[in-house]
């Protein structure tokens, strides 16, 4: 049996791994951190009976099985980070994923029983999405969502493919992956409500509705010195002007009731004395309400056309996605609910304005979701932190809730 | 002598060095078509007799020597570009300069006259700054304003130094280049006045006064998807603020009083998903009138304590240059005005808004700046054109002025 020193042992030692000086870490999908994290992994499951396969976009599990041929229970998240992310971020999802199915196993060994359905621990590759776009890149894939072969062309900025990337760590296999009757993930929450409220445990009920915009700024290249100002046709002047638009979006909506927000600009040719021509931007609004989303993109797209008419730029829509809210399966929710009654941790469900593997799993299989606190809700950076003892609850009420999918006590739809 | 049929033959054999699609050149400093444009030029210059020099930080001189030791009449521009730049900006400068060198040159031989100074053509390194920053480096070291050893240890984006870029082309010499006694230079207006008025020489009586900074704007790294808006500190918000600011700081004014630009913006880690840590930018005003661009600059800092209170973030002035309305002197303005009205040509005083090397030049010796007309006032782009009649005019000046200053009829202050 693992214990929670194990698990607090294993996750300093994991998080030494592309640690960063301000107690980060720095392991981009498919760097050479995100191998070495990997390869830590494959070792600590195969040291453990576990057998590991990597699948056609490199999605990495570490499989239990007992039922050779059955399907399996999925558990897990992702050990690839933002640029000077935090330590937390997916990372601690795998590694409780692994000492719960390495629980379980053990549990199951003790008992002797049999259970209905097979196990693995899972890194789904690229959640992130900072190096190859877009982000949840290897679950989108596993689900169907993302042709393979779309998602092995994608580039980063120096233009190497997630293909080469891939084979160049040793991570890209040919087969499939297992196939999935259940799947679960815990995250740090990356928002303060448990922290703030003192509660152990977050059950996530569904996701945000989200509107992501790629958009592209279309101006003039000239010489800052020169052109006069009326002449001017300044790409990333447009851009600023969006930004700025954006976020006053927000504060048009009762607080709390939208996100916004720029997260990437990308200026041509980004030089010190040249009005630019072009700048491309990733904009994205969330809200847990349907009608303040297409409110708000309504009122964004007013805004696109003053500016272009203000700025004398044209803005190109390159692509425009959008989610609706989506529920994780409630029978789930009632699962993790009730394992939270029975081992005594306060809990409150809650939705995930981040998006997570799991989000793209939920839409194949039933899908349990669940948070751990994280303090003051700081996410993405480097101080990013969650206490020890929200560690150890949270892989407590994982491994129950994987024994009791592996058992098959929730229903298949 | 070279006639107006050779010096149209060799702009467009020069403008063919990195030509790009649309009708400009991407040749910037020290990059594989930098190389080849001053290959091309060293060739040029040895088929006509002159003895080529390159200095330390790659200035590369064509020299002819009437008076072995006597100081020179350096005259001339650059021939890197912007990135996707047009096929004028420089270029044309240092053709001209060939031309009128080696016409002054046959004039000499045919009437037999030993004029007092020698003449060297020049090709600055670095004028544009977009691979290495400052801009018009090469003529900042030749006359003393930057110190050798910082410029050749600027590095560019991918971290190679000025030294290496500059041997790896072949270009980085051992020794300090011909002495200066005069300097001459002619360059697109990169403005349309000339053209508008349909006007064919520009006289530069004085550089517009300029106030540079760069800023660093400071936010925190957080997660935009679960980040309450209230939390946020968004650099790039910040620097989109800043941006916005910066263009309405020229509204504030009467209409072509001040010339603001934001023309680099980097962000840091630039990721879609992630609110911004920091955000680089570069601004720069310009007016002709020192009280502008004092009450500019203050207007500005009051901006600047405005946005970090509402944006809740820190801006950082990296480094912050000013430079006051400088002249050329008079007397070579002079010069160039009755050799205009010896030629027919009509002209107009004027001053320069963008840099040149002249404007370096001018500060140790007599320097004579010339504008020839360009179509729309279009630069830094690849659309840039100036006609070919006004072209050869410029040529025809250009090798009046060099005459002049090589027979020492401008006295040296």
């Amino acid at each position: 049996m693992t214990t929670d020193n194990d698990v607090l042992a294993d996750f300093r030692a994991l998080s030494e791994i592309g640690a960063t000086e301000a107690g980060g870490v720095e392991r981009q999908a498919a760097t050479v951190n995100d191998r070495l994290a990997r390869e830590w992994l494959v070792d600590w499951l195969r040291a453990r009976g576990f057998t590991t396969r990597v699948d056609r976009i490199g999605n990495l599990f570490g499989c239990y099985e007992w039922h050779p041929g059955a399907p399996y229970v999925l558990v897990g998240s992702h050990l690839d980070s933002q640029p000077r992310g935090g330590r937390y971020d997916g990372a601690y999802g795998v590694l409780a994923a692994a000492h719960a199915a390495c629980r379980v196993h053990e549990r199951f060994a003790e008992s002797g029983d049999r259970p209905a359905f097979n196990v693995a621990v899972v890194d789904w590759f690229n959640e992130e999405g900072s190096r190859f776009k877009p982000s949840m890149m290897g679950s989108a894939v596993y689900t169907g969502k993302m042709p393979l072969h779309q998602a092995l062309a994608v580039t980063d900025h120096a233009g190497v493919t997630v293909e080469d990337a891939l084979t160049e760590i040793g991570f890209l296999g040919a087969e499939d992956g297992p196939r999935a009757a259940f799947a679960a993930e815990i995250h740090i929450e990356q928002g303060r409500i448990l922290d703030k409220e003192g509660i152990q445990i977050g059950l996530v009920e569904s996701t945000w509705a989200a509107h992501k915009y790629q958009i592209s700024v279309v101006g003039e290249q000239s010489h800052t010195g020169s052109t006069v100002m009326a002449d001017r046709q300044d790409a990333l002047l447009g851009a600023a002007r969006i930004i700025v638009a954006v976020r006053e979006l927000a504060d048009r909506f009762p607080e709390g009731a939208l996100h916004t927000s720029a997260g990437q600009l990308i200026v041509h040719p980004n030089s010190p004395v040249v009005v630019a021509r072009e700048a491309e931007l990733h904009l994205d609004l969330r809200s847990s309400s349907l009608d303040v989303l297409h409110e708000a993109d309504e009122m964004l797209n007013r805004e696109f056309a003053a500016i272009e008419m203000s700025t004398d730029v044209r803005i190109v829509k390159k692509s425009a996605h959008f989610w609706p809210a989506s529920e994780y399966q409630p029978e789930g929710v009632d699962l993790a609910r009730e394992l939270s009654g029975e081992l005594g941790l306060s809990h409150r469900p809650m939705q995930t304005l981040a998006g997570h593997d799991s989000t793209n799993l939920k839409d194949v299989v039933p899908t349990v979701m669940l948070f751990v606190p994280s303090v003051e809700g700081i996410s993405h950076n480097e101080r990013e932190y969650t206490k020890d003892e929200d560690i150890c609850t949270g892989v407590d009420l994982l491994t129950g809730v994987v024994e009791r999918l592996c058992r098959g006590d929730l229903r298949q739809p």
